[in-house]
C-alpha cells in the first residue's frame, strides 16, 4: 500500500510553485511556474532512481526498469498545468499519485516483469493554447505536431516557442513510444462519487465534446444617440448564443451540458454598443448522436440570431474528440484493484477530457477516479480528502502492478 | 464666415495623435496622447494670441479679451479625449470649431464686448474612467473634486495621478469661472439630420442616462463535469440581463435605447463556468419618468434572474443624469444664427451626454449639432464632411459673436 502521508506531502510541496490568489494554483501550461513544477517532479524521480524522457512536446517519461526490458512499458500519469484559477489536484494528484506508486516499489523492492513509465503531459488543460490535451493528441497522432506547436495564447505566443523558452524541448520523436497499458488516476470533477459515499470510480467512458469558437460581427456605435432599430448589437448576439447552448443542453438531460466560458467583448467601453464578441462554446454529452445533434442545433440557431440581429458571424471549432470508451481488460484491472483492496466502487462517465482519451485510442487505457468536495473543480477551492488520495494511488499501484506483472 | 478648409486641415492634424487602428483615434482621457493632443492645442490657442487658464481638473481654457474685460465671458468648446476606438470628430469638431471661430474673429478683427473663451473639458468619454463628462461635473458642483480625482481606470491608476503624470493638472480652482453662457457644437452622432437632409440641429434637450454596474457571483466549475442542475452560472445571467435591458429598451419605443458595452467574465477560461461577470448597463430617455421606470424594471429583473440562478448579485450606479432642458435664449441664438446663414436646421434631442449638459446647470446654455455620416459615432469610421464642418462653425460664430455682442 501506498503511504497517504507521503502522497499528501508531495501534493502540498507541489501546490506551493504557481500559487493562485485563493488557495489553489495558477500554474499554467508553459508558464514559469509550469517549468518550476517540471523541475521539481524531474528531482524527485532522479531521487527514485528514474530516468527520464523527454519528447518534443514537452511531455516528460519516467522510466523504472522491468525485470524483461524488452517488454513494453505501463504507463500512468496526468498532467500538472493548471487552470488561471485552478485546484492543487486536478490532473496532478495523477503525477503525484503515480510518483507515490514508484517510490512504494522501491520501498517494497518490487521487480515488475515490465518497465513502468510516469507520464507529464504537456497542456492538458487546453486554456493558454487550445485544444485540451494538446500534447498528448500529438502523441497519439491525433493532431500534427507543426500545428500543435503553432497553436499561440492570447498574446499571439506560440506553444512551440513557449516551449522553447523554458527550456522544456526534447529531442524525442513524439509517439514513439509503444505502450502496453495506460492508467489515469485523476479527481472526479463531478459531485456522483462524494454523493453516493463511494471511494473509487472506475471509469469505463468519457464524454465526447465539441469547442466551437464563435465571431459575431456588428457595428460599433453610441449606446446613446443610436435608435435601437439601427443597432447591430454583438453583445446582444451573444447573450442569444448563450440562452441558445444553454437551452439545447437541457434539452437533452442528463446526457449533456454546455456553457460559454471564454468571452471577449470589442471595443469594451461602457457607451459603445459592442461591435464584435469572440466566444467559445463547450458541449459535451457521452453519446455522441446527442453531441452531434447539439452542434447542428447550436450552428443552425446561431445563423437565425446572426440574421435576426444583422450581424456576421463566424464559427470555428477549435477542440474535439468523441466520446470514448476505455479498454475492457484496463477496466477490469481497476475495478478488480478496488475490489481487492475492500474499496467501495462504481462505474463512472468521464464528464470532462483526459489524456487518456487520447491515449486509449493508440494503447489499452482507463481511468480510475476519486471523489472530489462538492464536485468542485476548475476553482480555486477544489478540495479532495488524504484517504481518497490514498484510495486512488492504491488502486493505481494495485492495477499498474497488477498488469506489469511479477 | 469660418474657414472651412482651415477647419478641415486642423482636424486632421489632431487626428494624427493618438491614431486609431482603422481611421479614427484611440486618445483616451489622461494618456499620453491626451498630453500631446493639449500641447498642440495650447501652442494653436498662443499662436491665436490667447490666453490659457488650467484648473486643478486639468480644465483648459483659452480667453479672448472683450473691449469689457469685467464683462462675464461667453464660453464655447467640447472635449478632445475619444473612446478607446473613437472617431475623429466626437468632441474635437466642438473644441478646434471653437478656434476657428478665434481665428476668424482675429482675421476679421472683430472686438466684442464680452470675452469669449474656448475650453477643453478632461474626461468627457468615461471610458476610462466612469463616469462621462466628469471634469466639467466637477465644474458644474454635481461631483466633489476629490472623489473625481479617486476614479481609477481597469488597471488601478487614479485620475488624479494619471493628471498629474500627464503634467496638465493646473492650479486654478475648479468652477470659479463665471460663465455667460456656453455653447457646444458637436456632432450629433445619431443619423436623423442626414436622413433629413438638414444641416443643424438646434439642441433644446438632452437625454437623461444611468450607467449601472452589475456584478454577478455564481460558481467556478467544470463546463465538463459540473451536471446542468448543480450549476450557478454567472455568464448565463449576463446573457438574460442583456436580453432584459434590450426589452426594457424596446417596450419604451421611441423614447429609450439600453444597452450592455462593457463586459468582463472570471476567470475566462474556454472550460471553466463563469463565477463572475461585472458589467455595466446604459440606459437612456429624454423622458425622467421613462428612464426611472426602466432603471426599476431591469433592476427588479436582476434580482429575479439572480435568484433563479442561484447567484448573488450587486448593482451600483456608476454614472447619471437627469435629461436636460437647454436654456431658451441659447437655443434662440442659435436658430437665429442658422436662420440668418441661411442653413436649413430642425430642433433636436441630443441621443448622448455632453459637458453642456452638466455646465447648463451653472449657466445658460445650449448646443449646436451637424451631421455624421449614418449617425455613426464611437467608431472609427465616424465621418463628417467639410460642408457640415463649417456650416457648424459658422453658426457657432454667429451665436456666440451675437450673445458676446459687438
Ligand atoms: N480534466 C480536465 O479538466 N481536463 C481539461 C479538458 C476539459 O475541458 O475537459
Ligand atoms: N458625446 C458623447 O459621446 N459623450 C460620451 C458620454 C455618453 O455616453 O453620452
Amino acid at each position: 500500500q501506498t503511504d497517504g502521508d507521503r502522497l499528501w506531502q508531495t501534493l502540498d510541496e507541489m501546490a506551493a510553485i504557481g500559487p493562485g490568489v485563493a488557495g489553489g494554483n495558477n500554474r499554467q501550461t508553459l508558464t514559469d511556474a509550469d517549468g518550476e513544477g517540471r523541475y521539481l517532479l524531474k528531482r524527485w524521480c532522479e531521487r527514485a532512481g528514474l530516468s527520464m524522457g523527454l519528447d518534443t512536446m514537452g511531455n516528460m517519461f519516467f522510466r523504472r526498469e522491468g525485470t524483461e526490458p524488452d517488454l513494453e512499458p505501463v504507463y500512468m500519469g496526468s498532467h500538472l498545468d493548471t487552470q488561471p484559477t485552478g485546484g492543487r489536484y486536478d490532473g496532478v494528484l495523477g503525477v503525484l499519485g503515480g510518483l507515490e506508486v514508484m517510490r512504494t516499489l522501491n520501498d517494497l523492492d518490487i521487480r515488475t516483469r515490465r518497465p513502468i513509465v510516469l507520464v507529464n503531459w504537456t497542456n492538458e488543460e487546453g486554456t493558454r493554447f487550445a485544444p485540451a490535451m494538446l500534447a498528448s493528441g500529438v502523441f497519439a497522432g491525433v493532431h500534427e505536431e507543426d500545428w500543435a506547436k503553432a497553436r499561440v495564447d492570447r498574446e499571439g505566443k506560440s506553444f512551440g516557442s513557449e516551449l522553447r523558452r523554458i527550456g522544456w524541448e526534447g529531442d524525442e520523436r513524439v509517439g514513439a513510444r509503444p505502450i502496453h497499458a495506460m492508467f489515469e488516476l485523476h479527481i472526479e470533477q463531478g459531485p456522483i462519487l462524494e454523493d453516493e459515499g463511494v471511494d473509487i470510480g472506475v471509469v469505463t467512458h468519457g464524454q465526447g465534446l465539441w469547442w466551437l469558437e464563435v465571431t459575431l460581427n456588428g457595428r460599433e456605435s453610441h449606446t446613446g444617440s443610436t435608435p435601437m432599430p439601427k443597432r447591430r448589437n454583438a453583445g446582444l448576439g451573444l447573450a442569444r448564443v448563450t440562452e441558445l447552448v444553454h437551452e439545447t443542453a437541457m434539452a437533452h438531460q442528463p446526457d449533456a451540458v454546455g456553457a460559454i466560458g471564454h468571452v471577449e467583448v470589442y471595443p469594451n467601453s461602457r457607451n459603445i454598443i459592442p461591435g464584435r464578441v469572440v466566444f467559445t462554446i463547450d458541449i459535451r454529452s457521452p453519446d455522441k448522436t446527442v453531441l452531434d445533434a447539439m452542434r447542428e442545433r447550436i450552428e443552425r440557431g446561431i445563423a437565425e440570431i446572426a440574421a435576426d440581429l444583422q450581424l456576421e458571424f463566424g464559427v470555428e471549432p477549435v477542440g474535439h474528440f468523441d466520446p470514448v470508451t476505455f479498454d475492457a481488460t484496463c477496466i477490469s484491472a481497476v475495478r478488480s484493484a478496488a475490489e481487492h483492496l475492500g474499496l467501495s466502487h462504481r462505474d463512472i462517465v468521464s464528464g470532462a477530457g483526459h489524456d487518456a482519451c487520447w491515449i486509449n485510442r493508440v494503447a489499452p487505457t482507463s481511468m480510475i477516479f476519486c471523489p472530489c468536495e462538492g464536485g468542485l473543480s476548475h476553482n480555486e477551492a477544489e478540495r479532495i480528502t488524504k484517504p481518497w488520495a490514498k484510495a486512488g494511488a492504491d488502486v493505481l499501484l494495485q492495477a499498474v502492478v497488477e498488469t506489469a506483472e511479477i
